[in-house]
Order: structure tokens, then sequence, then C-alpha cells
């Protein structure tokens, strides 16, 4: 995607570990595994089973902490978040995971995902005397969980994730507990692993690879998985409040299974994390991104071929893309544009229009010039970062530029987890093809159609959500969706 | 006090602006002006009567805020807080001012003083479903304003103060109001005064001196001040929910008066303001506290006379008060000790003992080598600082020492805001005045009497609280106060 | 190459500016497109025409300079540097650009490369009562500079850069000149652009490209390019003391050339500039760097050819030769390796093994399984690195690997600019090219011929240094070079 | 000094330490006694024998150096400085101890004083090629010493200091040597005291009562005083570069002493030490700072005596002679200022006014009102501060103002390391005494006479340098003295 600082941003990503030396540690090391999904804020929080320790900050992982700040952070218990906040603004009480007490102890939680009926929750409590820390709807869930009313259900956390809709996968650690939850639509990723003795958790199983942690399954659209000792019978019962009383246990003495919800009918995965969210040596939703990418551009050259002398990618989000059209098409692939990696977020000058694009991708003159060029990428929001590439590319002296794209036109706002721009802002929305096309001022302009897409993630329309595409929603949002409506007004 | 770093600690200082231009810059320098109130956190919180901005941090004030950071805390209405913590530990989180949104909007409150029924408070809430932000026992005041049943009275935050026990002076604000309190007793000061066409609050008027503001009276106790324009009366009824319905304007139509409870009996005016606390160029429950001091010098000099050479004061809290004994006993006054005021706060090196008493105050050798001296100091707590410093003068060659107390022995704890050790620490708890006088090592010692210091605040046993030394408590105390009870387990 | 940060440290990159608005604010922004070049410090100097201002720091260009640094830094000439030390410890005094007043007045100056005969230098000038500030070979250029001998000559920066022996490109700043070089044999590139009415220098060409700046021609080996204002005749004379007296202008009037050595009968132009150090997107000896590494994959697969699945490259630096190698080979190129490029520099945790290469790379499982793959790497230094990561290709399950390397064998070190560890860590310096394989535990390895290099750079070992390959080094070394003797003992 | 901040700036603190554990630590505490001297730098260097480690930063000691920076700087031997500039910028390179490497291997120097010839010595050795690193007087001290002209001679290090003209006690220290010495008429302080098994050097006494040192004497004016472990026959001569071949053995093996210069005929001791430089609580040139001081109140309420209610002091440098003047006039003593010791060094708002001055003092009104008031200070300079506050003193009620001097008019420019504004600002220099008195606004002003403060240090103008009150120099300065003369014009 041409501009993934400044058209869509990645929610979030979540990492779990429970009975795993050094906790907090290899959360740190796994969060970085995530940076693509969150770059605004990192928090890690830790239990060596006594006390629950945190740090958290603005920034990149290595920014926000820092290795000594972990010191303190004992045990083998951990989780962690990064985020780009889609809602709430950028402060540092929003910071997950959020650490809260209430009357059942303390409790830590991370949430990716978008909870739709959050204002309405909010109200409530609000007027029944409640108090807010944060402008982010993941607070909901703490105060859910919080209600004596819930507390007086035998799955007070179940009854909870019961009457918040949307799309979330959550993890919630107490003092000697990790449990891990997704929706039920499933929505959002999250896989579990085996590492050593312990359990892990995580948003994309490319943060697995890091520790050679093998991947057992996904968490289930409407499950909660549970990880902890397994307590007496004295003292079983409410003994953690976040534990439904009778729940059976699941694969192994130290794993716990409950569904919150029935089996779904459908499910309604995002299919944007294939093709553009998660990294491609992350296995979503089953399936490898690299592989279903690799497809995608596959099937672009085969729905829209075109004769020309060369395949070049918007690196990296087109990369795969590109290979697999530059395959199918027997064109040859070559390098159109450099990006220099130093250029992580650069700050503005003040008073200095943006230079980030010219930082951060450079054109290959000679690899392009004269050239007739088949070019890349995964999807195109606002089209303004890429219409300034593909000008570049004519300015280094391509002859014709024919641009192929992964997905098709996004006409839809998201209200899941991810931030796209206002419906009216989206270059696809009120747009022929035709008339990007003469936007970007390309001499060809196609995207892959929805069934391509299907077919490139092996899927169907019920059991992926293509509602940025098809203005198909799964589900009706409750509210009216609007990421900033809950900011406090400071 | 030989020690008020590591002995007593002062509590809270409060300031508070309404109706004048740069209002959060003014409150960074009347929180200087404070500084000696508070020195592990700083906070500024500001209105533009549209938002609310604020800026926290730990330290001093100018540790905590750089002066670039109040540039977007715009507008005419601001409040401040400098803390050392009675209760909660130092976390970004109990920074006052506390900035809250509840079904009412936002509210920032900063808090000097005690609750003594804050677990309880917090206990219902939580059992009721609502979640602490904080460790503070100030919270408490945010949940009871928040809380449905007060809300449906007519002064919501009157009914609130009127749950509560223990002390307190608060500010509060809105978007378009500031608010001040003072608990029933009074046991914290808190004073008013005109700026301009505003109006200015603060624990102590040498704040007001730093701009000419005219100290107008102090707020009663018992009493909510209300600073704000006069709302029409279609939107007076409830448009501010911190405003009682029909309360009547008093000096000024910006400026209204009510009580939450009735006048007092008697009161509770904390006598340790005038001895220690308050700075000498302030006036405090309508006293001059350098005047005060003097006063104590005098007394203490008639009560106890002493054959001697010299007078010398314990730099700097001893300074009024040696003035006057060697005034009152003709005996010439010298300086025995230098203090290094670049020393603040001397961080301690790993693995070294304390240097910050040798730091902070050298001996003139030259002063006090052979003479017989007379030491005046305002109050003995744990005795460890006052020992070490006695013993430099001896170790420089004073020939007699005899120490002077402008205060009587403290025997007891505090709940209403002085954070003192625990009484088994206080050097004169469990000892008469002659074991202290050989603890001390001195050649006499000797301390003022209550009704001497009676004579000195020039008031009476009825109008402040004298619990330290007499263990005479205004009021019982509700719970089993611990300081830290309140703390998460985090 | 496998392991570029512990590896092969890049040398340093130099950027200048005359008569362009901003000079400072672009160096910082060039510093950015040239950071691969050096990432242990960096340093912006400006000059208004009347004072000289500089800021430096260490880490990236980002961390060291921050923008609001460059505010006071006006003026439109200005000079960076970016380094990683080849002399000198990591020192702030050791930060480039140098900036010392001398009996002429102030001189900044940038130095790539390695000086071979700087102790000897420094060694005259200490025992003449000099003092030396840094631990660099580059402050050797500033003693001759000074030295009075030279300053009696017509050129006295021509007479010192005869002087120098070994490798050298130096930008140097005066407060109204900038001034660029190379030395005879034009180890180190250095390149000319026009920008707007004034001028650009830099390291490569793809720092010219952010501002559309047109490169003219590289500077010469041997000359000496030097910008600025014509002088009347009346001040010309010595008026700058960089600037010959009698030199001739060359294309325009704010440009002048002269030669401190005659042109040379050969070239020692570093081919690892093509292999490895500079960006794909740059031109360096004038040729594209990219289409040098496509064509070094090209005549690799031809002179090792390999029957298999899939060509993958180690990125980033294998990308550009896999290409060309899996067009020339007609195997299908897929991507083995994820690369995460938010982990820049990842510092290792006290107490734990390093695990920078996990962090950075990462296998896609789904590619290499079962398959026989070509991978493709731009040269081996130690070996360790390569290891690791060719037995994570293993584990993935990859069926056969067959090792490509675009660069022969490295078997001695480098005195002339380039960080190569001692030639006893060079996996290739004793052990043929079985051993080595077998080591690394790959079925098939090879490297490119010198032949094969040569051809793929159109060049000749007359015009290029391929002295780490071969051991025939272009100039003797006149001192036992060793990158720390020239240290301070401090 | 009614604004030490603004108006005087203290020059430098001296520190060393020889054959003391924790060497760099004791120098970290021993500069912040010294604070009072410099508050612009500090720097503290180290030396285990083996290797010199020196830690520099700007601001106050606890702000330029952290504790843990300490933690590298190992060994028993150390020097330290903290400055206030009298020449040069506010430039890291200034920050002294300046270390430096040359022939003779590393040395670290720490100068307090100024120089008049150093623009001399500078254009000198600049001509012969040599390179300044700083643009301070001191650096002249290194490049003497560095001559091999100097280095020929028995005692290079006493030829060195032959050659300077001005101002200078200097701290040096090689690998296992520390070195004190004075300039030949003594302008500035050092003093010797013996610690443990080591040795101590200070500009001020009050650093010695840290550690308990024992004061054995002073540095003589022309003296080179050396520490260190005296050495065999073998490997005398030369061994180390700053001590003389043949110097003799003084009280102890480890304590060497040699003159550079015969005895002086007059001595210039800077009697502004006394005035307001020194801690009361040191004994400088001989004397007890505090009892000069009282005795300078007492001579000056005998010379100048006034019928009033009360005397104040302007705090704190006003305070001892307050006290004098109280007992000798037989006034009441009162507190009339109080002071914020926590406003250090408070940054001013951008945009505002300063308010500086009302942050650090606060008049006690009620001890003030309607009072006659006697105000002491120790010096006006430019008159604005003082102006100021006395105006403060008559807006809180004062009834007649009589302002005390205890120093004559300063009407001169010092040379000898005084940083006095140009003598056109100070306010006595054009002015009659009523002049100032008029333009102060008080009912009378009198300044002690020089012999009243001859009287008081209980010395002669043999033996004091009181120039800048009769502008008669002790020697001529050879140079127009301008103290940002060297600067370089970056």
């Amino acid at each position: 995607m041409g501009a993934h600082i400044s058209d869509i941003r990645h929610h979030c990503g979540l990492v779990g570990f429970w009975g795993v030396p050094d906790a907090a540690k290899k959360t740190y090391y796994a969060l970085q595994a995530l940076q693509h999904r969150g770059q605004e804020s990192a928090g890690v929080v830790a239990s060596d089973r006594s006390r629950i320790r945190s740090k958290k900050g603005l920034g990149l992982v290595s920014e926000a902490i820092r290795p000594r700040d972990l010191v303190p952070l004992a045990g083998d218990i951990a989780i962690g978040h990064v985020r780009y906040s889609t809602t709430g603004t950028q402060r540092i009480q929003n910071i997950q995971p959020l650490v809260i007490e209430y009357s059942q102890g303390i409790v830590a939680i991370g949430h990716n995902g978008n909870l739709t009926n959050a204002r309405t929750i909010r109200a409530d409590y609000e007027a029944r005397g409640s108090i807010f820390q944060t402008s982010t709807d993941s607070e909901a869930f703490v105060h859910l969980m919080a209600d004596p009313r819930n507390l007086a259900t035998p799955d007070p956390l179940g009854a909870a994730l019961r009457e918040v809709r949307g799309s979330f996968a959550v993890v919630l650690m107490t003092r000697d507990r990790l449990i891990a939850a997704r929706d039920r639509l499933g929505f959002r990723p999250l896989s579990i692993a085996k590492l050593g003795s312990g359990w892990m958790v995580a948003s994309e199983t490319c943060a697995f690879d890091l520790f050679d942690a093998e991947h057992v399954r996904d968490v289930d659209p409407g499950e909660i998985v549970e990880f902890g000792e397994k307590r007496g019978s004295g003292e079983e019962k409410g003994s953690d409040p976040l534990t439904a009383r009778g729940s059976d246990p699941f694969s192994s003495p130290f794993l716990s299974s409950r569904r919150f919800a029935p089996p779904p009918q459908k499910l309604a995965q995002c299919v944007f994390e294939h093709i553009y969210f998660a990294r491609p040596d992350s296995r979503v939703f089953g399936r490898s991104v690299h592989k279903v990418r690799y497809r995608l551009g596959e099937i672009l050259a085969k729905e829209h071929p075109v004769d020309a002398d060369i395949v070049i990618a918007i690196p990296d989000s087109g990369n795969s893309a590109a290979m697999g059209f530059a395959q199918a098409s027997g064109l040859r692939l070559d390098r159109g544009f450099i990006r220099n990696y130093y250029v992580g977020r650069t700050f503005i000058m003040p008073g200095e229009r943006s230079s980030t694009v010219e930082l951060k991708l450079n054109v290959v003159r000679e690899a392009v010039q004269g050239k007739r060029v088949v070019v890349v990428d995964d999807s195109i929001v606002r089209g303004t970062t890429s219409r300034a590439r593909l000008k570049s590319l004519r300015s280094a002296g391509a002859r014709e530029l024919h641009f192929r794209i992964s997905a098709p036109p996004i006409r839809h706002g998201c209200y899941f987890g991810i931030d796209f721009p206002d419906p009216a802002k989206l270059v696809a929305a009120n747009r022929t093809v035709e008339q990007v096309r003469d936007y970007l001022g390309v001499d060809s302009l196609a995207y892959i159609s929805v069934d391509g897409l299907m077919e490139a993630v092996r899927g169907t329309r019920e059991e992926f959500c293509t509602a940025c595409f098809t203005g198909d929603y799964p589900v009706k949002a409750e509210e009216d969706m609007d990421k900033h409506a809950m900011e406090r007004r400071t």
C-alpha cells in the first residue's frame, strides 16, 4: 500500500505467555515481531504470581520500553500490546494493556478490535456513577466484568463478553492466569502455541517463530481459553474471578476452554489481514500470508494481463504479489524502488512540507527508464501516495505505467478495527476505475475481483468479511460508529 | 526541624485561578511559591472555557513541568497541586490534580489533607462495580460526586463533601468554574485573593504576593466558594454539576458561597502549619507565620532561660524563633550553620551511606568554638538528625549546648494530613525530656509548653488541633488509618 | 550480507551544500539517505557566511539530531557526516565533521576513508608541541593544513593532501566556501550535483534524488573542487586559506577545480561499494549499483548453475543479485525470509544471548518447505550469521540448500576504509571453498570469480581495488595499520 | 548582593584528591560544596593509575553528572571543576577539567582565574601551526606545557607557569600525580588538607568539612605542590612530565613543593572572596569568611550609624554583616525577606518579563510595615536588583529605608577572574553616593570605607587586591582584556 503510515494504520498486536521463564522479556521481543500491527504505544504487564507490574510508553516498542525497564517485571506470566488507536487519542492513560483493580482484584487486558456498542455501555455505567479512566472502547470490558450483575453469574467474563458487540481478540491476565478470547465472528486473529512446558498466544504466528514455539491451533470464534494451574476443589469456586465455575479441562491440565457464545453459522474473518496487515511469514486464519499474496499476484495477472517489459513492486507491501504476477505473466521482475529502512517515522520539520515519501522510497532510474512497467501494490486508499510514487516513476523515464492492485476497490468504511479514513476520502468510493486511473495518471489500472480474492484465500464470503469492498457488513453496527465519539473532551 | 526531608514531609499545596489571563503560567509560578508543601509531584490543569488540558510530572515543579509544556494549556482558569503523598505511593496516576470524566462532564480536583473514611467509601463503591484509578484517598471525592444518589440532591458537591471524614482543603475546576472548599473543622488552610478582575485561591498567601494579588479572606470551614460567570436563569438549573441550585451570590457577581455543613462549634486548625509547615512570609489562619515563630522564640526564652554566649538557629526552620529567643534573652545571635542551598535533594550513591545532612548544613567552626551555645529548632521528630547536627557542633568545639524547641514534644500520630512516622519512632513518644536530652547529648533541652504555644498563636485549644502533642484528637478516626492501606497491590 | 551489523560496518557518508537555502535541513535529510553508510554518529555544520554552527550526536541521524537542533543552524552552506568508526572509538570528540580553529580561521571537515600514515604524522606534530583533540586519523588533515610550511605554499590544502597516504574523500567548509576532494587513486566515491543556483556533493547519488538535484559528475581522483563566490582581485590573495592562489574557474563562476596530484595511471576504486556498501538506487563510480548487482546474479548463475526449485535472497543485500540469478537461470524467485524493519539495532538484554538475527529475519516456512533452494547473498565475512540463517532454512524443511555468493571469497584485510574483522576471523581466509561449504552445512556453495566481478562492473583490475579478494594492494601500507593504534589511552 | 545571578557571577571552584578511595565520588560531593563558585558546568576526571576517565556536563553538578556516571570513574586520584565562564562561552568543549594528550602523555587541568596574556600566547602558537580546542584562556597552560622549549627545561610545568600572566589557581592530574599551584600574587585561593593517608586540595575549606579532612595550609603564591608516590631513582628522570627533576620532598614522602617564582614582595589576594564569593563557613586566605563579614557589619554600623527600628539582611549574602550591624548598633534584627530556596535558576518563560526576583525573595510584610528599616547587603553592582527589592519593601509599608553596604563602591573592572559587567554598567562608576541613593530611592545609603574593609579582613592593601574599588591594579594588564576576545567566531 502506497501509504500505510498516512492512509491505513494497523490496529493492534497482542501477545501473552503463561508458565514461561522471563515472560516479560519474551513479551518484549514478541511485541517487536508484531510491531507492524501498531507503532503508537507499547505495554508489557507481568506477574510473578504475587505482584503484577507493568511498563508502558509511547512509540515503537524500543522507544516505549528500555531493556532495563523490564528488570523489575519478574515472573512467568505476561501479556503485551502494541497499538495504533482505532478509538481514543494518543494519551498515556489509553496505552494498553489496561491494568485495573476492582472488587475481585487486579486484572490486565489487551484488546485488538473495535466494540460497536461501547458508547452505549459507557453511558449506562456513567449514569450509574461509574468513572472511566480512558477514552478507549476497550475499557467497556472492565466495567462489564466488575458489574455485580455479571459477577453473580457462573462465568462473569463470559457474561461480559456476551454483552459487547463488534470485533475483539483479547488477552487477559490475573495474578496466576492467562486468558484469551475472540469475538463470535472471529474478525481478528489470535493463535495458540506450546512453548516448553508453558503456553504462548499471539495475534500472528510470526511471534511464535522467535522462540521456536509450536503453533497448536487458533482460539476459536466465541471461545475463551484459559491457562493456569488447576486449583484444588476447596478453593476452586470463585477463587479466580475470570474462571468460570465448572469449566472443563481441555487438552492438558493447564489449559481449559469454554464457549461464551454458540458456534457461529458463518464467520467474518478480516480479509485485509491477508491483503495487507499481517506479516508474510505469519499464518493467519489457517493460511500462509505470503502464499495468499503470491496467489493474489498470479490471479491478478490472469484477470488483468498486460503487455510490458518489467514488473515492479511498491515495496514492501506489494513484494509477494509482484512475484506472483511476474511468475504468472512471464514478465521479468525488477526493482523499481529502493526503500530506506532507516527512515521509520520521519518527523516533519516545522514549516516544511512532508518529505516522508521521498525519504522512504527512491526510484531506481536505470531499472525503469524507457520501460513499460507493471507496478503491483496491495491496495489503494486515498490515492495520494500512490499518485506521487507513480509520478516519480514517470519522471525517471518509465514509458508506460500499468498499475495492478491485489485488492478490490475499497469503497466502504470499516467498523471492526481497521482505521480507514472517512469514506469520502477513499479514492475509489465515488469514482469509476477509469476515473481513478485518470487521477493516478497511469496508462492502465486494474484491481483483482472479489471472487479472485476469495480464490486466493481459498475461502468464501461466508468465512471472510469483505465489507470494505462490498458494503455487505456481517453485523449491523448498533451505534453510529465514530471512533472519536468516546473521546473525553479534554 | 532537623530533618524535614526524612522525618516529616509536607503534605500538599493548592492553587487556583479564575478569570486571570495566562492562568496556567501563573499556576506554574504559584506552585513554585508553594514548593515547600510538596516536592514529589506537580500538576497544572487549565481551561479555556472549551477544553481542559493538563500536564503533570514527578519531582519539583521545575522538574515535572517545563515552560514549553504550558504553551498548550490555554485559558483563564487553572488549578495546580504540589504533593507529598500522605496516602498513595509515588505513581504517575496518583499525581494531582486528578482529571476525571463522569456523567456530568469533566472535573479536575486537587486535595490537601487526609480522608479518614476513604477505605470504607472505596469498598462500598467497588462492591457496586466501580473501578478506581488511583491509590489515593482523594479519589473518594470523585466517586461521591458521580453517585446518582448525590447527583439527585440540589447540591451534589455539598452532599459529597458531607460524606467524607477527616481533613481536606480542595480546589475543583470545571470548564468554566473554579470551586474551593474546606472541611468543617478547618484543618488545612485555603485563602482567597482578588487578582485584577479575577480571583485566586492558594494554600498560603505567599503565593498571592507573586502577583500582588490582594488577600481578601480565607475559605471558611464548612464553606464552598465558587467562582464563575452568573448563568442566565434558563440554563442555571443544573447546568454546572458542581453548582448548587439556588445558591446565593456573595460579595460579587462572580463569587458565590454556600455551606455544606453548619458553622462549627469549635475548629481544629493545624498548629503545625505555624510551627513548621508554612512559609514565614505567609499569613495562615489569619496570623503572620513569621511573627508567630518569633513570639515562639520569645516565649521559649522566657519559659526556659539559660546562661550562654550565643544563640544559633538550625537553618532555616529555626531562624525566626532563634531571633525571638536572642531578642528576649539578650544573648547575641550568631550563625552556627551554613546551609548549602544548591543541594536540594541529594540522591544517595548506591552503596553509600547518606551524606545528605553533611552536604546540606556545615558548621561555622569559628562561630561556635569555645562557646556556650543555645541552639533553637522548631521541633524534634525522630531525633536522629538533630543528634547528628548537635554532635557536629560539639566536634567543632562548642563548650555547652542548650537545645531549645519551639514546639512541645511530639508524642502522637496525625490522621489529618501530616506524615509523621509511626509513633514508635517519635523520639519523645516513650521518653522523658531528660531521656531525650541524654539521647541528643546536649547539656540542656527544653520544649515550649502547649500554653506557650497557644499564647504565641494567640489562639485556644478550641481553635487549633494540638493532637500530636496532647493526644486530644478533634474527631475520632473512623478507620484504622494506614496511609498505605489503599494501595493497589501492584 | 548475512551480518552487516556484526561483520562489516560501513565507513562513512559525506554530504555538502553551497548556495542552497536551508542548507542544514537539507543536510539532515541527505544524511538520512546516506544512513546505511554509518549509524554510529552524525553531525551537521552550517554557515550563514558570518558564523559557523554545528550539532553532532551519537546514533542514527534521527537520534543524534532533533529537528529543533537545526533551527539555529542558519545559512546556505553546510556539510554533514555519518560515521562508522574505522579508526577512533566512539567518543563525542571524534564525531565528524570536525570543526577547528587555527591561524587562518575556522574550518570544518568530514572524511570518508582511512589514512595509512596518520600515526606518523601525529607523532611528528606532537613532538613539535601540537595537541590532538581526537583519536581519529582524520585530524591529521587539520594539522597539516595549519602547518606554517604548508601555509607558505600557493595551495596549502593541496600541500596537505599530498602528505597523507591511504584513502580519502573529504568535504571541507569555511565561512563562505565548500570544498571537496578525493585521494589520487579514487578509493571512495564523491559526486557533484547542481541544485537550483547552488551545488551539492555527496558520497552517493541517492542523496541527490531527494531534492531532484542533477548529478553533474564525480570529483576526480586527485582533484580539489571548490564552490564559492569569486572574490575581487584585491582580497583574492590568501583571503581564504583553503583556496589555492591562481586556481582557475571551472564550469561556472562559482566552481573552480584544481589538481593536487597528477592524473593517476591507474585507479583503486573500491569494488565493495558495488557489491555491498552503496544503495542500489545510487550511481557509484559511474555505474548503477542495482544493475551491477543484477548482472552479478546473472553471471553467478552462468558460472555456477544448479538444478533447484526456487531462488531466494538473503534480504536486503542479496535482493538484486537474486533477481538476476533467477532471470538468468529460469528458476522461480520466491521469498524465503521476511525482514522485520522495525528492529533496527536491537540492544541485547543483559545476560541474554543475542536475539538480533532471529528478530530481524524470519523464514517463510511455506515457501521453502520441501524445496530445493538456491540462496543468494552478496558476500560471506565471518560465516557465523550465514550459517545460522541457512540452518533456519533447513529447520523450516528446505530439502536442498545451494548457496551462491555474488562476491569472490574475502581472504585479506582492508586498509582503505572497510572495517573487516581480523583476517584470522574471515571464514574464507584459511579454508577451501569445500571447507566453507562444510562449515555452513549447505549442499553446494559457489562464489563469483574475480573476472566475473569485473565483467559485472564493466571495469578492470586497473580501475578497481580487489585487494580483499586477491591480496593485491594498490599501495603499500606505510604503517602497521591498526585502527585503534591512535586511540588515546583515556 | 542583590543579584548574583545577573550581576556578578562566580568564577570557578577547584578540587583534587590523591590517594583517597572513591576519589571521583568524593570529588562529586566536594563540587557540590563549591557549587556557589560556578553553576554553568561541572566536570570530574579520575585516574586508577592506569586509565584516566572523565565526565562533564552543563548546569549544576547534580544536573551535569548523574551518580551512575561516576561508576566507571575508578581510582584514588581525581580532580573536579565547577565553572562560570570568565572567558569562553558556554560550549561543551570549554567545560573543565580539560583533558588533553600531548607528547608526554595525558594531563587534566582545572583553572580558576584569568590569564591576561592568553591571547598573545594563543596567537604565537597558532602561528606555529598549533590548533586550539577551546575558547578558554585556560588552554594556554596546555600548549605551554607541550612546547618542546619548555619540555627541555628541568621543570616544564614551572617554565609554563612562568610564562602566563594574570591570576590562576590550578589543579593538574596525570595518571599517578596530583599537582596544585597558585599564581605569584595569590589572587585566587587554594588550600591543602590531609584526608586519611591521602591528600585533598580545594578552592575553599568548606569542601574539606564534608569528609572531616584536616586543613593543613594553603598553597603559597608562586608554589607548585605535588602529590604522588616517590619514584625510584631509575625511573625518576622525566618519568612524569610535570614533575621537576630534582625537586625536594616536603612534609611527607608523598608531598613535594617547589617554587616557580620567587617569594613575592606583595600579594594581591582577592578581597571580594571575603565580601561575597566564598561560603561563610570557609576559611579563605587564612581568615574565617563569616567572621570577616560579621566584622564588616560591625564596622559599617560604626562608620555609618542610623536611627531606626530594625535591621534586616538581603538574604543570604547580607546575613552575616546584618548580624554584626545589629549587634554593634543595638538595633533589633528581623527578617524582612524570605528566600525561596527551591527556585534555583528559574528559566523565564518565552515572552515573559523576568519573574526571577519575585520568585526568589518575598517580603515579610508584617515585619517591615510602618518600620524604619536598615537594609544590609554585601555590595551593589548594577543597582537594578537592589532597587527592585528596596521598592518591594517600600510597597510593603516600610517607613524609612537605610541601605548599608559592606563593600566600598565598585567603580572599576576586574581582570583577574571576577566577571563584573562593563564598568559603564556599574551603578557607582559614574555616580556620587548621593546619586546612587537617589536612583535606589532610599532615605540613606552608605558604603563601608576601604580602610574599614581592611580592618575587617585584618589585612593591608599590600596583601589584598582592591582594584575594583580603587582602580589600583596590582599588575598591568598586558593585553586589552576582553573576556570574549578569545572566542571562536563560531
